[in-house]
């Protein structure tokens, strides 16, 4: 089975459509990828995702292999049956926490002092549980080793995620231990039937993305990540990482980009060639009372906890079909919200999932029609 | 329209099978009412009540009142459009706040002194907001006025519920302030089509039980419900006020318990002629991740929590055929509660209103049956 297949090119940019298939289902890209961290989609049954058209979902190695563990759901028969999530699963590989575990320290060695979160070697990373203060060693090995168990149809390379502001020493140092890494992973898989995406690092250098990105295309991988750019402070500089990288990309391979996915950046990106992306955005702002309004590059956030909306007879937008459009009213969004009543993040989380997938039926039809 | 209809009395107690008729649907009972407080099922959105079974919800006036206030869900033309909930209602009438707020402060005198959070007259209550303070009057005519705007469908007179260890002098004048209240709910109730209660109160005194029995049955309403029961501090004092007044209570009256809804109370309460229960056992209990298991007298309390579950392959109960158990095991039920995930407070929620709708079908066929 051919797992990606681009089945329509715009003619205005490097946009297209195409197919990831999965032995859990096909995914028509550019596709959202909601984040379901320790394998459960925030406040959202899984017999909800058809009716909201969630093709996919993205879940996190570190939190799962923290709690139940990864032994666990492997005895389960995987992370599908274990959560029942009848969906495509994409795992990443605990290194986007070597990343942000590593920030709030600010580690900048390779030898850790003693009480610091994390300890960067050529081997892997030695973290400490932010729970229990227990130590972990995560290595590519143990990074392949713990999806394998967990058992997502879509599996990352171990990778180093740069901190903002490294030196060009520092991160054509920590890009090339991801390298080693990638290779590593290849050779330690052992599962049949997961997908492998290596990462692209490079941190903002224009040199060592582009070198990054050789790099990765050239393995024997089944799509390419590109990582890190989340970290990027300001739009342009984003921008311009992923628009040093795609060009160096095998056309034929999917490209998806790592926790990214706000409304303003989507288009921007997928007319570079991006063609999945996972991001917390919509879920987050659900459940801190924000919600979209709007269509293609016309949207606002509407928050629902301001009582300008107390008396309020609309729905979220008018002209959306989603469960929470069609039944309530901006005034009892508002109320659950204020009242801080579970429902309202249930409710908000629906209309933004499906906001999104509704962005994204949008572009299938701009790419198809050469618009973007 | 009739709105009460015994269709089945047992021959071995007073437990009968009957029909209450609402604008919104009929409801067999005996019944459940689970509690929607703030015009929610916490966590449940109302497309799932047909799947889960349950008939009627209950809502609190003094609540609502507080947030999003009684003009707001009047504008929108009452409780069921503006929180979506197409099922029968019932809303309380805020008496029993004057029993909870009343016992933070301990306040038994009719002239509370400055500061505290009520203070009883012959007029009426005067609350101060536990929310900001703002003072806030009740009496029987506010009552009727805010539950003529919420708009439910069974409506409660407004009561005085009194705390626990009152003297009998104290319970006589406060029964028979709830009786005068009765009375002017009656006179001044402007709408039509709403059901209005009169409530039962006597404390823990045989003699006041039974007058205010006979009082309230011979008033104009159209039904009974008994108060102050689940303020007793042993089963036995419950038991036993429900079973002085429910013979003096009209047979052709439906009887509601307020606040009462233990798995092993609601089938001693059924045999005594009650008819509808409502409590927030199921809901709140779920929420801290307690569900049940078994049938009839036999059940148990699992708690979600312990980690005994990590591993636990099994659903909740392997013979219940709610969403939760036919799709989850305890072990991911165990993982959602441990990570404090949303989705664990729904899924425990909807399981346990489930087994309360199995449990009351179990006892409308005991009850055809003359077996209880």
């Amino acid at each position: 089975m051919q797992f990606f297949e681009v089945i329509k090119k715009s003619k205005k940019s490097k946009a297209r459509v195409g197919i990831l298939k999965t032995p859990h289902g096909d995914i028509l890209t550019p596709a959202f990828v909601p984040v379901a961290t320790k394998g459960t989609l925030k406040t959202i049954p899984p017999k909800d995702l058809k009716d909201i058209g969630t093709q996919v979902a993205f879940v996190n190695t570190f939190h799962l292999v923290l709690h139940p563990g990864a032994e666990v759901i492997e005895k389960f028969g995987g992370i599908h049956k274990y959560s029942n999530l009848a969906i495509p699963l994409m795992s990443d590989s605990a290194g986007f926490q070597v990343f942000s575990l590593g920030r709030k320290k600010k580690v900048q060695t390779k030898e850790g002092d003693e009480g610091l979160l994390l300890n960067i070697s050529e081997e892997g990373v030695q973290f400490r549980s932010p729970r229990d203060g227990k130590e972990l060693m995560f290595t590519p090995e143990i990074s392949m080793q713990n999806q394998e168990k967990i058992g997502a149809d879509i599996i990352m390379a171990f990778d180093e995620c740069i901190y903002y502001g490294a030196s060009h020493e520092y991160t054509k140092e920590a890009t090339e231990r991801t390298h080693e890494w990638l290779l590593r992973c290849i050779e330690s898989r052992k599962r049949k039937g997961q997908r492998l995406y290596g990462i692209v690092q490079g941190g903002v250098f224009k040199d060592l993305r582009e070198e990054s990105a050789k790099f990765v295309g050239a393995q024997e991988i089944d799509g390419v990540a590109i990582g890190g750019v989340s970290v990027g402070e300001t739009k342009k500089e984003m921008e311009e990482q992923v628009r040093w990288v795609a060009p160096h990309l095998p056309e034929e391979l999917p490209r998806h980009l790592l926790g990214i996915g706000r409304i303003e950046d989507i288009q921007e990106f997928v007319k570079l060639g991006i063609d999945t992306f996972d991001c917390v955005e919509p879920t987050r702002l659900a459940r801190n009372g924000t919600v979209f309004q709007g269509q293609g590059k016309k949207f606002a956030r509407l928050d629902l906890t301001k009582s300008r909306y107390l008396k309020d007879k609309h729905p979220i937008q008018q002209s959306c079909a989603c469960y929470t459009c069609q039944n309530f009213s901006l005034s009892f969004l508002h109320h659950l919200f204020r009242e801080r009543e579970l429902l309202g993040y249930y409710l908000a989380t629906y209309h933004n999932l499906f906001f999104f997938e509704q962005m994204f039926a949008e572009i299938h039809r701009l790419i198809a029609k050469s618009l973007i």
